[in-house]
């Protein structure tokens, strides 16, 4: 179906003197990046830095706006924000990380927003629609990173944002196309096999399995992967090294036949 | 000396539920603002609407960065952090207001330490030239406002920036034109008439009396007055007014002649 | 059906150089108060401040604790937040008003949930089942208040709790004895004889009309009012005159007959 | 010299999703804790866990309060502010601990000034008053550890504060007493052979070497060890163990002949 993958991850998710996940071992395996920004993790320092290696790597660089929620890590729904100041919030964010990145020489060609911001941005039209147009206000040379058939896909679509449609490798999806939530058992694939042969499927069929064996017809070339523990960041170089070993090209998803 | 004036002040220093001083009054006044960017005070939603503000009033927006320090307003001298950390810190408030600036179609003209971080890069010559380096990653078109004459004037004009040169209306000046602190009495003129004359003189000659009677010559076109009680903006109020009356233009330091 | 009545309102939620309401004026008025604890606003100047006031004028101290949200002051219902962690939450924030009371000879009386945190205690019964529990671990000296009937009440009953029971003296009732969420319209009584006519009927015949002219039967002789603006000011003033008038000491719960 | 040595170490670094240091490692070494309250490390959970183990292994419980400086792990020196709001911050993160401890059954026995605040007090005789003063208000039960020797051992004695004085097993000393910043090299000592010898010399004599060979004679029957790394607990243990072959005894500082 498809004869190249943009592998992406989740990076810079430290924060002063604390770290979080392998950075450096990430940065050899993927493609692009989705770098925090400061709200749920990330400061302006790991920001910059980040900024400086994708573009020494030729890894794409993303924002990876969340709430205000450092210490939930982005994780905790916060109800009662209006749209107009969530819009402003993620703005604020990604237009933080993309000072830094110009400051570098690097550009942010996309957003992905962050746990239960993507979350609810991915279930919910509204939070989607409102997502999408501060995308959208962000210019038209920012893309939306979205999970491939979410909310967050159909309100990039109506509004005409470039999409760069995004599969999990390590996450169990439910019949409807959402992530089984990470408080349920079996959420996360510790399987490195398991997950390997998930993305080579997607990639030869376009189509993920979900908890009770519906295949999910998905339209995402852009495999998103971690490296917040040792086994995640082997999980990662294994998909890498069998979508290589396949002759699929593991490459920037911005240089995928198609993209515009 | 000059027939144009900019009457500039800091702008946006609310937080959330907080209000701090009165921005509707002082957008009928000045010709351009700093507005604060999250650190010291400010939040996303006061960015955007202020942005938003000054584009509908042709009013030059300027970023006001500071320390990370809510609490302390952002008066605090914090030290310890190195230089390119302080760098990023201003990158990314700059970069969040241009973010949030760009989203409603006005751009961030110029930069303007708030504070102790004002204080310090104003002093010192090795903090003016980290301001001056963060500046000149921003970009050519986005000019350091300083007190004229101060350390980060001169490493602007070391470094080939475009310079917003400032004078206080409404601060008492040291013989070697930097400000009296305002721990000390006397720091911060209440007399409006005081604070007319200085200004209409600043106009006429380009001096400005130190608290000794040292004449000060200064090279600024931009006053800067205040808007945090109603005597503030009542002040600024009359410095507009006697200006006008004087036949001195009120208008952005970007139409002045001469400004490139 | 009552000779007592407690004035009680929420205290100390400035925040830094921020201000927010008349303090001053309102320790004039009321006989306990409920002090942010610098979640949702306050900081450890202001509360040290209010804990050697309200000693000084025999006003009962209370803690009020929220959420960790000073950008929505404590407005938000932040879901997703295990039980043990929200316990631990709320004991830190008494614990440190704990602390700076006792260092001015003053202690902490009760504890009253702000905002968000405050509705979902009273209306969820897990939730009021922690916030009861952890009222419990701070020792059999601390009250729980709470708005009288609710869901806080029922779980500080069940653990042999004081409860010091609350109705608000601006805020309209739903016929099931909750408050008419802030975003509704009429939400706040902005007239102050008619809560002045709440007040005195409340007691009198221990009745508060709902917004349907539902009796609601409140065992409550504590009443909460609002200080934020001065016309909330002006009519605490007036409920507290209205009750001084008919005979009704206005005196601090603690001191009611009955409480133990 | 001393037949007991307490072994001490800052404990509960991390914060929300973040680590810092084998905390599990160092409960099983050390005999007292000096544990974040939230400002510079540490959050509510972290805490209320720690008190709990600490209750449980019969260590004693310390607080380790600092700036409001999470950003900074606390070591940033912030200038500027008045020595009553220092006390109000330190109080308000040891009232903090001590109401999560009571809520366990433990109890707060010290208070430890962390980073840039440790060493301000530490060197500083005005901030040393600050801090023995704030120390004094929390109660005649609560003691001030300090670096023995320097100038919050000198304020506390005017206080007449129980003291309880610390020595550093693996960080250099100057001449006068003071430990060599950490932006110089050969500020912490790797050797752990080094470290062990240090430690059993002060317990036999009463004297650190300082990096001039200097002998400091130091009252000091508490050692600090650190956890941050795999080889800083491997050098714990090695201290704990020399000490024991010697018949040493390692045990709290509040079980020492003469502690009262």
């Amino acid at each position: 179906m498809t004869d190249s993958i943009d592998l992406n991850c989740d990076l810079g998710e430290g924060f002063g003197r604390y770290t979080m996940g392998d950075d450096a071992a990430m940065l050899e395996i993927v493609t692009s990046v989705n770098v925090a920004c400061g709200f749920h993790a990330g400061d302006p320092d790991i920001m910059a830095e980040r900024a400086a290696q994708t573009l020494e790597k030729g890894i794409v660089l993303g924002a990876h706006p969340s709430f205000d929620d450092l210490r939930g890590f982005g994780r905790r729904r916060i109800r009662g924000i209006p749209a107009s100041e969530l819009r402003n919030l993620i703005i604020y964010q990604v237009g933080a990380l993309q000072g830094l990145a110009r400051s570098v020489g690097q550009k942010v060609s996309h957003v992905r927003a962050h746990g239960a911001l993507g979350n609810m941005t991915d279930e919910d039209r509204e939070m989607a629609d409102m997502l999408a147009g501060a995308v959208a206000d962000l210019g038209s040379d920012v893309a939306l990173m979205t999970m491939a058939g979410c909310a967050a896909d159909r309100a990039a679509e109506a509004l005409g944002l470039k999409v760069a449609r995004q599969a999990f490798a390590d996450r169990a999806y439910t019949d409807d196309g959402t992530l089984v939530p990470r408080t349920e058992s079996g959420a996360v694939l510790d399987d490195a096999e398991a997950a390997v042969e998930r993305v080579i499927r997607l990639a030869d069929e376009g189509v993920i399995e979900s908890v009770n064996g519906k295949h999910l017809r998905l339209d995402a070339r852009i495999v998103c992967v971690h490296g917040d523990t040792p086994a995640a960041v082997k999980m990662a170089e294994h998909i890498r090294t069998a979508l290589e070993n396949r002759g699929i090209a593991v490459k920037p998803y911005t240089q995928h036949e198609g993209w515009n």
